[in-house]
């Protein structure tokens, strides 16, 4: 196993063993999501030694949430955050404690806030309003829930716009600058205020960018214990949610900033989140899932046109919808094997571009790429596809979502995580 | 009811009378998608009437696959446009006769051509390699179905990349300038190839871009059959099937292209289309679907910053997916209601960002307009929202797909279309 990645060599060895020897697929077959648990629990591993020992970390579950997959995370001790309602229910089925689920979401609905509160539910707020709202509630029925607000420290956004959010004007939280007073005040007013919630970005958001952000939330946690300190009232913000995540290695580099590297810099530009001062929450998820899964599609059809070739296969749009429509912000390593699972090399005369199935033109996964020679029969493999994939699946043209294998260490023991659908679930849904 | 839009008065007259008498919503309803059910019906009558009685016109299923809508349309004499599979079987269990069903995918496998062959579909081929698959099926079992050959008469491309088809290079059929004898000689080869199949884009693509498109192919049919008349031969090409569809007045404009301009023009410019030497098949579906439909939802929290005003609602880029990920190719016009559905007038000082419920910082719906002022509990209205919203839904966040309700007339007798998701669905959906 590669150390940050699963390489063109591991996968196609996986691809291979399954199509031999699984009997998990049939003919029905045309795509496969593979997940390897393995990996998963490795970089789940490397992000608690990262950490203190005492942090949650609250597992972005829109990242990825198929349910057999994240059943298997609470072994481990971590969390789950989660951005709906019916995400904070998944999150319960797949066997986490309430204290466990961070329960963020721009858009809380009176009935979510009044469940979360009375049943146990960390919960951040995104505005005055909600923090309003919830005052309300816990006057009138108690609070059992943990109660955050989310901090907007404006210092910027990163290269891709739509996964950053601490800029100027950011539909999310409540910007520091802007309304620095108003939330001292807030933390004055309600006891149970006690942590604050910072969310900068993900990909495309440089370190220091991070970085900067946290240092300015955590630096306001301190002022605001300090002052409630010199009222001689006891320290209010016990905790600090570090949000967002860590840029994914997409391009398989040889280096890459590891969750070691990413503790090691906010150690020594923000001490006060590893030396007892705060509980700290961190809410990665593209960072654990989008390494571990990969998925597997088989050639339709090749149109050999002049200078280029078309090569259809059966996910587009649908599985990466970030790829097809904001092509030149997300990439992924693209390999190719024959119909058996053998890795292909060289390289053909003509660029390929990379298409689905979808009935729009914009569906396209990958252009000008120099792969090997490709027919009919043979697999393209997308990697590093755990994250931000399935879980923005569309339902555009009604395809049937593909099944989703896990597998774990060199013995390859495969189990069917999710099901194929077939036409009837189709029906079903648009009825 | 307007000419070619349901107006802002129109659609917060029928949300009045939804809330107040309906009886079909309750507490856990945040959105509706509503359906003017009449107004569909105006769409297919203005269809039919601009074009030959004899035309069958299959209506793209992908534009709006909610079965009880599609179920209300074989009593109007058309037919359906699919581009999958699972379409295909929604559209037989929407109570579609085979021969109105036309399959179109770049991405047919063995199994689909053999089922839509067998029992007397109708399919348009995307390449030469899925033509020899045809072959081999109908030499060894025989022909039930229609078949026609998807050209991409290389016309160029219209506004909206991710719409327009018919550039220089594709991903959708045979280049007609670069493969024209392949293409003649396939259609000598084979006398079950029958019908040619064009499509240009739909909206952004200007009308003689259209047009010009169509006739360089309706010009390559008649060659064809004089060349096989001059062989002493039949005539082969009985069908021309224009695909692609007509833009949609998203900016409720006084002045749009109809049916009938659109047929109009193609009546002077490709007359052959239109004189009986052709059967004409059509694939129209934005252009009937967007106007019909329109999205009221909830405003759950407002949030005044400096110099702008943040709306969040509850439908973002799951229900509006192009919208947010390409907001500069499509517009919507937005207009607001109390909780009452009681249209707002006026303009509040500063400008107003209407955003979903989804977390990321992209998911936003509009930006800089200049509506009312808005409230906690009002009701913002998407108009025109009835084609490639619901049928693109991405499961981001697992949010609950609303309901969707119908209504026909003055008299708005409400018609429950589809059940609003539940969380346990979730649950369903990704185990």
């Amino acid at each position: 196993m590669d150390n940050n990645f699963l390489s063109p060599q591991r996968c196609s060895k996986v691809l291979a063993n399954f199509l031999s020897q699984s009997g998990l697929h049939d003919s029905g077959d045309n795509s496969f999501i593979f997940y390897d648990i393995g990996f998963l629990k490795l970089g789940i591993s490397q992000l608690q030694t990262s950490f203190p020992a005492s942090a949650l970390h609250a597992i972005a579950l829109k990242a990825n949430p198929i349910l057999a997959v994240i059943k298997k995370l609470p072994a481990f001790g971590v969390g789950l955050e989660v951005a709906s309602f019916p995400e904070l229910h998944l999150a319960v089925a797949a066997g986490f404690d309430p204290e466990k689920i961070v329960f963020d979401s721009p858009a809380k609905t009176m009935a979510e806030l009044e469940f979360a509160l009375a049943h146990g539910f960390r919960l951040n707020a995104d505005s005055f309003a909600e923090l309003d709202r919830i005052a309300g509630i816990i006057a009138s029925k108690g609070n059992h829930g943990e109660v955050g607000v989310r901090i907007n420290p404006q210092v910027g956004s990163g290269t891709i716009s739509i996964t950053s959010v601490a800029g100027d004007v950011s539909k999310f939280g409540i910007p520091l600058r802007d309304h620095k007073e108003a939330l001292q005040e807030a933390v004055f007013r309600y006891d149970w205020l006690r942590t604050l919630h910072v969310h900068i970005g993900s990909q495309g958001c440089p370190l220091p960018l991070l970085t900067e952000g946290i240092k300015k939330v955590v630096e306001f946690a301190v002022e605001l214990n300090n002052r409630l300190h010199q009222k001689g009232l006891s320290k209010r913000i016990h905790s600090i949610d570090i949000g967002g995540g860590l840029a994914v290695n997409y391009y398989q580099s040889a280096n890459w900033i590891s969750f070691e590297g990413y503790a090691e810099n906010l150690r020594r530009e923000v001490p006060a989140l590893f030396d007892g001062s705060f509980n700290l929450i961190t809410e990665f998820g593209r960072h654990i899932h989008a390494p571990a899964g990969w998925v597997a599609s088989r050639v339709e059809y090749v149109k050999r046109e002049i200078g280029y070739t078309i090569v259809i296969i059966h996910v587009g749009a649908d599985l990466f919808l970030r790829e097809c429509y904001h092509p030149s912000d997300w990439h992924h390593v693209i390999s190719v094997t024959d119909s058996k699972g053998r890795l292909k090399t060289g390289r053909a005369a003509s660029p390929s571009l990379i298409a689905g199935p979808l009935c729009f033109s914009g569906d396209v996964i990958a252009r000008d790429l120099y792969l090997p020679e490709i027919e009919a029969g043979d697999y393209i493999i997308i990697h590093d596809a755990g994250a931000y994939t399935l879980s923005m699946w569309s339902r555009y043209n009604s395809r049937q979502m593909p099944k989703v294998i896990g597998y774990e260490g060199d013995e390859m023991q495969f189990e069917l995580l999710k099901k194929r659908e077939e036409p009837f679930d189709l029906i079903q849904f648009w009825s």
